[in-house]
C-alpha cells in the first residue's frame, strides 16, 4: 500500500484541509503529520518553495496543495472521471485558490493596516466570489460543483467558507456568506452534517 | 460535437499557450479567439473575475487557465490517467503558475522599479523554480515531467522558458535557463522540434 504523509499546520482547515476530508471520507490511511506555527521556519526549510502542505507518496515529497487535493480526491473518489466535470471542479478549486491567495495578503497584518486590507477584501474580492460560487452551485442544481455529487471542489469551498463563518479573520464579518450567497451558507451546512465529516471533525472536539 | 472557444491575448504565450498548443497536437477543433491587447479593458467586463483566458464550452464560460489546460489535455490525451503520474504533471502546472504570478507582479513597472523586480525575480524565484524544475526533469528520467511522455506539464514548461528565452522579458538574462537548468533548456528544444509544435508555430511566422 502506497504511503502517504501529509504534512501541515495543526490546525482544522486552510490548504491541507480539503485533501485531510477527502482522505477520511475516502477512508484511505495517511500520516496526518501536525506541526504548531512556531516549527514551521523549520519544516519550510525541508520543503522546495518554502510552502506547505507537503504530500509524501512513498517517500517522494509533493508540492502544491491542489495537486495534492485533486490527487487525494482520485483516490477517496471524490473526482470526476468525466472531462467536462473534471473541469467544472478544477475552475473551482483555482478560484477558490485565488480567493486564499487574496486573503492571505492580509496575514501577518494588524491595527488599522489589517482592518484597512479586510475590509477591502470583503467588498472587493470575497463579495465577488461569494456571488460567483452562489451562481455555480445554482447554475448546477443547487447541490454540489459538479457531477451532481460530493467531490474535492465542494469540499475546498466547504473550508474556506467555515473559516469565514469561524469568526476567526478579523474584520471579515461571518453573516456574510449568508447574506450574499444563502445557497453556499447552506452548501456548508450539509457538507458539515455529512457522517463522514462530522466524524472527523468530533474527533478534534475537545 | 462539443463547440470550443478559447479566448485569449493575440500573442502566442501566457496562460491560454498550453491550451491552444494541446488542442493543436490533439487535433481537437477550437475558435482561437484573440484580441489586441488594448482591447482587453472591454473583453474582461464579459467575465468573472476581469480575467482571461476563458473557455467557453457549448456556450457556457470556464474561467481560470490552469483548469482549461487540464481540461484540453485530457482532450488531447495529453493528461496522465494514472493517479500519481497526474499528480507528478499537476504539481508543476501549479508550480509553474505560482511562477507566473511572481513574474506578472513586475508587469506594467517601468524604469528603476522594474529592474529592480525584475533582478529580484530572477535571482529569486525564477532560480529557486528554475533549479526546482531541473531537479524534477531528471528525476523522471530527464525527457518528460510526468508518464514518461508529453503531457500539459511539458507545455506549460515549455511556454513560459520560451517566453524566458525570447528577450522579451527586460532584466531577465535569456542565458539563465543554460546556465542554472540545462536539461530545462533541451526540453524547450526539444518540444519546440516536434513536428505538431513546429507546425503549429509556422502558421504564426510571417
Amino acid at each position: 500500500m502506497t504511503q502517504l504523509t501529509l504534512t501541515y499546520f495543526d490546525f482544522n482547515g486552510g490548504r491541507a484541509e480539503p485533501a485531510r476530508l477527502a482522505f477520511a471520507i475516502g477512508g484511505i490511511p495517511f500520516e496526518d503529520k501536525r506541526f504548531a506555527f512556531p516549527e514551521f521556519a523549520e519544516v519550510r526549510k525541508q520543503t522546495p518553495f518554502g510552502q506547505v502542505p507537503t504530500l509524501h507518496v512513498d517517500g517522494v515529497q509533493i508540492t502544491q496543495s491542489d495537486a495534492i487535493t485533486r490527487y487525494a480526491g482520485k483516490l477517496a473518489k471524490l473526482y470526476p472521471t468525466d472531462p467536462y466535470q473534471a473541469l467544472l471542479c478544477d475552475e473551482v478549486l483555482q478560484a477558490m485558490e485565488d480567493l486564499n491567495v487574496k486573503l492571505g495578503a492580509s496575514f501577518g497584518m494588524t491595527g488599522d493596516a489589517l482592518r484597512e486590507a479586510r475590509e477591502a477584501f470583503v467588498s472587493g474580492p470575497l463579495s465577488t466570489y461569494l456571488r460567483w460560487l452562489q451562481a455555480q452551485l445554482l447554475a448546477r442544481g443547487g447541490e454540489y460543483f459538479a457531477d451532481q455529487r460530493l467531490t474535492v471542489a465542494d469540499l475546498k469551498v466547504f473550508v474556506f467558507v467555515r473559516g469565514v463563518v469561524s469568526g476567526r479573520l478579523d474584520h471579515v464579518p461571518t453573516t456574510i456568506v449568508e447574506q450574499l450567497a444563502p445557497t453556499v451558507a447552506a452548501h456548508m451546512q450539509r457538507i458539515a452534517a455529512l457522517p463522514a465529516v462530522a466524524a472527523y471533525y468530533a474527533k478534534f472536539a475537545k
